[in-house]
C-alpha cells in the first residue's frame, strides 16, 4: 500500500500534528521510514509540543514527550501527561512516553520533553539508561539537567518557543493543577481547610 | 445489602487475598469499613505479598504495594508490577499501586511495598509527599530508606518471609527480568551480541 506520508512529504506543523496523534503502532502503516529521518531534534520537540497541545485542548497539563531510536529516528513512543484524563497522579510527558514505548533498550534512544523533566521523570530517565534527553523548556522549569547528566546522560537545551509560551499560559490559567502535577496533593492542600 | 466480609470476619490469608484481587472500586460494596480498622500493619504487608503472588502468577515479577488512608485504614490504592503483564517499563508495585489511587492526597496515607524501593519509586515516594512508607523486604534488595527518611518521610521494615522467599525464588528463577525491572533492558543487553 502506498503510505499517505512519505520521505517527499514537506514537514510542517500540520503533518507532525498527525504524527502526534496517531497511535505509535500505527506509525508504520502510515508513515514512510524515509520521513524521520528528515526530521531534525527541533521537528521531534515540535511534536512533544503538539502532544503537549492536545492534553492542553483535553482540559489536562500541557506537556508532552518523544522518544526516538538513535539509528532510524523512528519514533518508539510518545505521549502526554494524563494527570487530569486518567486521574494518573505522576503521568508526566516522559513518564507517558517511556510507558508507550514499552520493554525496549533505551540506552539506543532519545527522550524529547517539552518541560524540565521532574525528581521522579529525572531518575526514570538515568535508571533506564537514555543516552540522551532534549529538554523544550528550561525557562518555565529547571533544575535536575546536571543531576541527569552527572548519571552518564548526555542533556541538551533546545527551546521551543510556543511550547514554552503554551506552558506559561496554563499556568496562569491553572495554578493550583500546575502545583498538583509537580508535588503532588498534598503541597496544594497544605494551609487549606477545604482539603 | 449484607456485605460478605465484615468486621467480624476472622482475618486469614484466604479473605486477605479476596480483597487481594478485587478492583479498588468494589472494595466499598463488598467489605465492611470495620474490617479494614481491624487489620495490623502485618496484615496489610501480607495484601501487598499476596498481589505479588498474582504477578507471579501470571509471568510477572512479585513485587506488590498497597496505599492506605492512615485514619480510616482503608485501602485507596494497590497493585503489581505489571513489567511482563503490560510490558510497562517501570510498573513496580508503588507506581502500581500509586496509580490505582489516582489524584488523592498522599500525605494522609502509608504506602505498603513487598521490596524496598527502587529510585524511580523512592523520588515518588517523596514526591508525593507519603506520610510512611512499611517496606516488606530488604534482605533481597535495600538502599534507599536513608534517602527517603532524609526527605521527611516516615520508613519502616516490616519484613514478610513467604514475601521474601517468593523473590528470592523468582529471582532464581529469571535472573534477567530481575535486572530488567531494575535497571532496564539496556542492562541486561550490556555485552551481549544478541541485543
Amino acid at each position: 500500500m502506498t503510505l499517505f506520508i512519505t520521505k517527499d512529504t514537506p514537514v510542517s506543523d500540520a503533518v507532525l500534528n498527525v504524527i502526534a496523534h496517531l497511535p505509535t503502532t500505527s506509525l508504520a502503516a502510515t508513515v514512510e521510514d524515509g520521513f524521520f529521518q528528515k526530521l531534525s531534534d527541533a521537528d521531534f520537540m515540535r511534536i512533544a509540543v503538539l502532544l503537549a497541545q492536545k492534553g492542553y485542548d483535553e482540559g489536562g497539563c500541557p506537556i508532552g514527550g518523544v522518544v526516538i531510536d538513535n539509528k532510524s529516528r523512528k519514533i518508539m513512543g510518545k505521549g502526554h501527561n494524563t494527570l487530569v484524563q486518567e486521574s494518573h497522579p505522576y503521568n508526566h510527558g516522559e513518564t507517558s512516553a517511556i510507558r508507550d514505548a514499552g520493554r525496549i533498550d533505551f540506552s539506543k534512544t532519545t527522550i524529547f520533553t517539552t518541560l524540565s523533566p521532574c525528581d521522579v521523570c529525572a531518575t526514570l530517565i538515568y535508571m533506564r539508561q537514555f543516552a540522551r534527553v532534549v529538554v523544550g523548556d528550561v525557562t518555565s522549569a529547571s533544575g535536575n539537567e546536571d543531576m541527569i547528566r552527572s548519571k552518564g546522560v548526555q542533556v541538551d537545551i533546545l527551546e521551543d518557543l510556543q511550547g514554552i509560551a503554551l506552558y506559561s499560559k496554563y499556568r496562569a490559567e491553572k495554578p493550583d493543577q500546575d502545583i498538583e502535577d509537580w508535588k503532588g496533593l498534598a503541597e496544594v492542600c497544605k494551609g487549606k481547610a477545604c482539603c
